[in-house]
């Protein structure tokens, strides 16, 4: 979707245009001078003339011709009046300033439906409301009511934030070119993947830096993402409301819902954005892919320091933040011998020693020799240059940055500049960098995340969308399930027998005589369950008798479980008592999936059993999952390492597990309308060739409220 | 100690004076020139007679006067005799730069052993080998061999750090006031502790900010930060080498041997010291303790902004850096709502709304309110101002930070203002805050760690260091594991006994006849383990039998015992079977102690049993621990869920398994000499009243290369 009538407009009108000092209309139309628009603009003004260097006009329809997009900077309730005029008169897009829709509570949500529901039925692209607007510095344009950042830098980079305070932060660093500034509030219309879309298609974009403090439409950002991914632009994202409490923070400015961490965080990943954390990781990763040109040969990163011991904190951080810094092959390491002095130490990251700053020739060969190893990827080069270094220090370390620079041009590989030490940084070290491919980044920890997510970047590949197993709701269960009741044990097991899970053989009996026959049948030993929708923790309330090797015991056992649950839930209705075959031996592991709107559905598999919580050992991946992604998800726990055959068990048969992980994830997408929940635990995870089976099942059916 | 003859002497000598531009003894001259040193400086030289402004001397001994300081810019095989002329001329103390000591290899051990020898038997105070050298900014005093900082400010932080590199990049910053720079290098003779108890009675000090590459001397740092603390001055470093490769790295650098991180975090804790993991952090947290003259009330944190967004980033990084942000009073919550505007939403953090642009008042209003707030023990200003802001954002934002420094001044409670986005900053917005006690703090995650440092430090307490149990070691012991032999399982339980801890009734048995005759006598059921030092996983091997509840049962597993464990280790010395009680029921727990040198010993408790690494729940300290810690480590692991009562289990005797764990640490002290792991696994902590019983105990004896 294009939005140049909304970013890169011929002409625009301004509603609310004032010329009394500090009026948003005012400041939108100094902004619009300031910035050097081309176009026509039309101030509208009941009364004045003029207005800075426009003539004004009383009403829209007044103007000469359709403007293509509409400031309107008049408070909420006078909004939605103008919007209709603006489309009657032929506008395409509009930027709403006004505060008090959706985050004020019901009235604002209310009109800010109806803004909503406007546009949608009159096709007008709004940006808004509760904004400061939209800039687009490739065109010189405007309708922005925060003061302009500075000599904003114009560049690849496209800035979309649900916060006016990150848009005013991420544009003000003077750190990486801009091509577009995006207020995007509570974005009623148009939220981040309708600019995305736009950014993909925009030929000045080359990097998407967004602030969110909500997912609305995850199938669409994702498929904008691909989108940017196909035009070779990455995504980077804050996303704030990580932890609970900063959701409500963020619920409480924007009313929108949060979902799990987990689940954004397997989205975003499957999406091929890269998150972040915090502001500086954001910035310093704009500033690196704004900056570097090259792929990439690899995930393997080699950093270059004078001093040893600052190699020890590049080590440290670099393995707390997961990244690769492989061993240097022999030849590299050869090489290296020989250009390093004596007292050197051959190593990645390695410590080119302070000979470097007599000796620059020296640290030139040695980057080369680091650049030439087959294992490594990119080159980074960390060096501190705070603002207070001597002139002297700095002038040896721009030395430094210069010939990482000269380096660089006859590599195949990028070369990065990093400071360990945040900014300000002494400009005469990083001098030689300004506007080379070779970024300057600051601060060890961001500098290295962003590293992280470039070299993460180049690596994505795309997960399978296709389903490996294709569940067909069976229409009886589903009418069951609508009724919203939750499932017994015993119906649980029979949902999942219907859909070819193979469970334990077992039979409920609502008598002595019939739990003994049952027993007779499947063959002792036996397990005795009570069968209850309204029982969920069956062992709590002494529900369950294990083991029981003949007829007497299953008489006593039949009584006793009628009596204790009786007693601990007087008004529960009980269907029985299940007769179970007892599986005995294996693995017990658990199978969970529940809905984690709006990502979707997610599955959890880890150690089971009553310990499930006290191992807190799982993994989690939004479904539907194939079979590598099944087994990737188990290689995650480390109950793995008991399916191999921990300490002399029998290895267990961890593919036929993970087969029911794929189909149990089927079944939740089958499902997606009427199942909130299924838990399996545990499941047996026999030994090989003998398969898994839940020896429970939970299955609680969608709440109305989703 | 004072230090004054090598960080404040009255007169220097300078050995391998030069006027060769470049050379180390030109730019050591140069420095004391630029520095304005206004003591007596003798540079030596064997045929020029004046060097920069100052007389030259041929030799130390035809000086007119003893040198108290000497700076020897010599190459590494000509130091230790300078040194013994210097000490013979009646220097007291010496700055040594040449590298080529124990940082490259046997050779420069040896001389650096020699060095530190000469210096320990004449009490000459080195500095060195392989440093940049020291200065004292407030003697104007430097014998520092790279250019010094330029402009760097005058204050109340000393820096010490083993690396040069760090050394320049701490005191380039200008970020913070300095009163010293120490390189201290290879540490051959002073080394931090000894600049921490000079610091500790230097007047013009208030902070220690360290860059340690290793901790050689564990008991006498945590001595001198107790002196520094002593006198409200804190400690703050950066230890490098947490992780083995980081540690190998620093290791490579300086000679040194890294310890376990979980040791030197939990010495660091128990010192007082604060540490931090990147250069940010620690930079940031020498700016706030060098402006901030106020104590917290408390470790409640409130922290205030103009934006949704950027308050739910603070709740996020808040919760993840485990900061206390704890909810606003009802007094102050009603306030809040008569200050903010009607859109605004009370929480801590809190989002003044962008109202305040306009009305600071209502700002200082909302400050005022969290402040005094019981629960709020400091307040962060919150508020992005980087570099490339218009300068009218700046403005309206420095208008805030002056209200900050205005609330400041009638606040009981300390203000601390930092930018999300780290610097450069915009000098609009910070000028109101330089040379404030509100310090300017930058980048949200490295700033919120100077809060929490700064929060903790405050609220620090002692460790008991009197061990609540006294164990004397036994004798006979003693000269069993001096033979450095492993206990068999039998022996490591006898030895137990002997010290009071209760054991399982056990007997060693070398017949079958004998075998069950033992279990008549402890009586049924009993368990059946190979009794042998040289098989360390006896279920592996076969080795156990559980369970055994006649003597046919009995007498079957002592043979398949034996057969087993013989087919398995055919070497192994075989002591005999141990007949032991069948101790039912309980929850398995571990209990183990090692060597952590340099730090002492440390003890981990968690879950036990087989599943022991699959938990990995464990919680770790340095012995000996007193019954608080011990019940702090227990609660610390998730196995103290299981300890309570898991799912319908009984209660499990916690006092009884901490009392064991006391008792454990104060035996791994006790034999601090002979002992090198104590291990057991499992201990079976039974209902409560019926105590904890180790079911199997590994005592190995200390490696003699310790």
């Amino acid at each position: 979707m294009s939005l140049n009538a909304l970013l890169n407009p011929s002409s625009v009108a301004v509603v609310g245009a004032s010329s009394r000092a500090g009026a948003l209309g005012q400041r939108v139309l100094d902004n619009l001078q300031k910035s050097g628009f081309m176009g026509a603009v039309y101030p509208i003004h009941p009364s004045e003339t003029r207005l800075a260097h426009w003539d004004c006009f009383p009403t829209l329809d007044a103007l000469p011709e359709a403007p293509e997009c509409v400031a309107i900077g008049l408070a909420a309730e006078r909004v939605l009046p103008i919007l209709e005029q603006a489309a009657n008169r032929g506008a395409k897009a509009a930027v709403v300033f006004a505060s008090g829709f959706s985050e004020v509570g019901e009235q604002g949500q209310r009109m800010q439906k109806s803004l909503a529901d406007f546009c949608r039925s009159s096709g007008m692209k709004v940006c808004g409301p509760n904004v400061l607007g939209v800039r687009n510095l490739h065109r010189q344009f405007a309708l922005y009511s925060a003061p302009l950042a500075h000599d904003a830098p114009r560049g690849g980079v496209a800035i979309a934030a649900h916060s006016g305070s990150a848009c005013v932060a991420l544009s003000g660093t003077g750190r990486f070119g801009l091509s577009h500034v995006v207020s995007m509030g509570n974005s009623a219309v148009l939220d981040v993947e309708d600019y995305l879309e736009h950014f993909a298609g925009d030929p000045n974009t080359r990097v998407a830096c967004l602030f969110l403090e909500a997912v609305r439409n995850p199938g669409r950002l994702a498929a904008s993402a691909m989108r940017m991914r196909a035009a070779g632009k990455p995504v980077l994202a804050l996303k704030v409301g990580r932890t609970a409490k900063g959701a409500a923070a963020s619920a409480a400015h924007t009313g929108s819902l949060a979902a799990s961490h987990a689940a954004a965080s397997d989205f975003f990943r499957q999406a091929g954005i890269e998150v972040f954390d915090d502001l500086d990781e954001l910035i310093e990763t704009c500033a690196l892919f704004d900056a570097v040109r090259k792929a990439p040969s690899g995930n393997g990163l080699a950093v270059i320091n004078i001093s040893g011991g600052e190699v020890a904190l590049t080590c440290d951080l670099g393995h707390e933040l997961g990244l690769s810094l492989p061993s240097l092959s022999e030849e590299t390491s050869s090489s290296l011998s020989n250009i390093l002095p004596s007292f050197g130490t051959v190593a990645n990251p390695l410590d080119a020693t302070s000979a470097a700053l007599s000796d620059p020739s020296m640290y030139a060969k040695a980057m080369t020799a680091l650049l030439d190893d087959p294992g490594v990827g990119l080159l980074a080069v960390s060096q501190d240059c705070p603002a207070g270094l001597s002139d002297a220090a700095a002038l040896g370390y721009g030395r430094l940055a210069q010939t990482a620079v000269e380096i660089e041009k006859t590599s195949r590989k990028p070369v990065v500049f990093y400071s360990n030490v945040s900014g300000p940084l002494h400009a005469a070290t990083v001098e030689p960098l300004r506007g080379s491919p070779v970024p300057c980044l600051q601060g060890a920890r961001p500098a290295l995340v962003a590293v992280r997510a470039f070299l993460r970047w180049h690596g994505w590949t795309a997960t399978s969308t296709l389903p490996p197993v294709n569940v067909q709701p069976i229409p009886a269960w589903q009418v069951r399930l609508a009724a919203g009741d939750a499932l017994s044990e015993a119906e649980a097991k029979r949902f999942l027998h219907d859909h070819g899970v193979r469970i334990a053989r077992e039979a409920t009996a609502g008598s002595v005589h019939a739990a003994v026959g049952a027993a007779d049948e499947i063959g002792y030993p036996v397990v005795l369950k009570v069968d209850s929708p309204d029982i969920p923790h069956k062992s709590d309330a002494g529900g369950v008798a294990l083991s029981l090797r003949n007829a007497q015991e299953v008489a006593t056992a039949f009584d006793h479980i009628n009596e204790s649950v009786r007693r601990h839930h007087p008004g529960a209705r009980i269907h029985g008592v299940v007769v179970q075959e007892m599986v005995r031996g294996g693995v017990e592991m658990i199978i969970g999936t529940t809905q984690h709107p709006p990502f979707g559905r997610g599955v959890v598999v880890g150690a089971g059993g009553v310990l499930v919580e006290l191992m807190n050992d799982s993994a989690f991946a939004l479904t539907p999952i194939d079979h590598a992604r099944a087994s990737d998800l188990v290689g995650q726990t480390r109950a793995a390492r008991l399916l191999a055959g921990y300490r002399g068990e029998p290895e267990a048969d961890r593919p036929a597990f993970e087969e029911l992980l794929v189909k149990i994830s089927a079944i939740a997408e089958a499902y997606a309308d009427s199942i909130e929940t299924i838990e399996l635990n545990p499941v047996a995870v026999l030994p090989v060739g003998q398969g898994a089976c839940p020896l429970d099942a939970l299955i609680i059916p969608r709440k109305t409220d989703n």
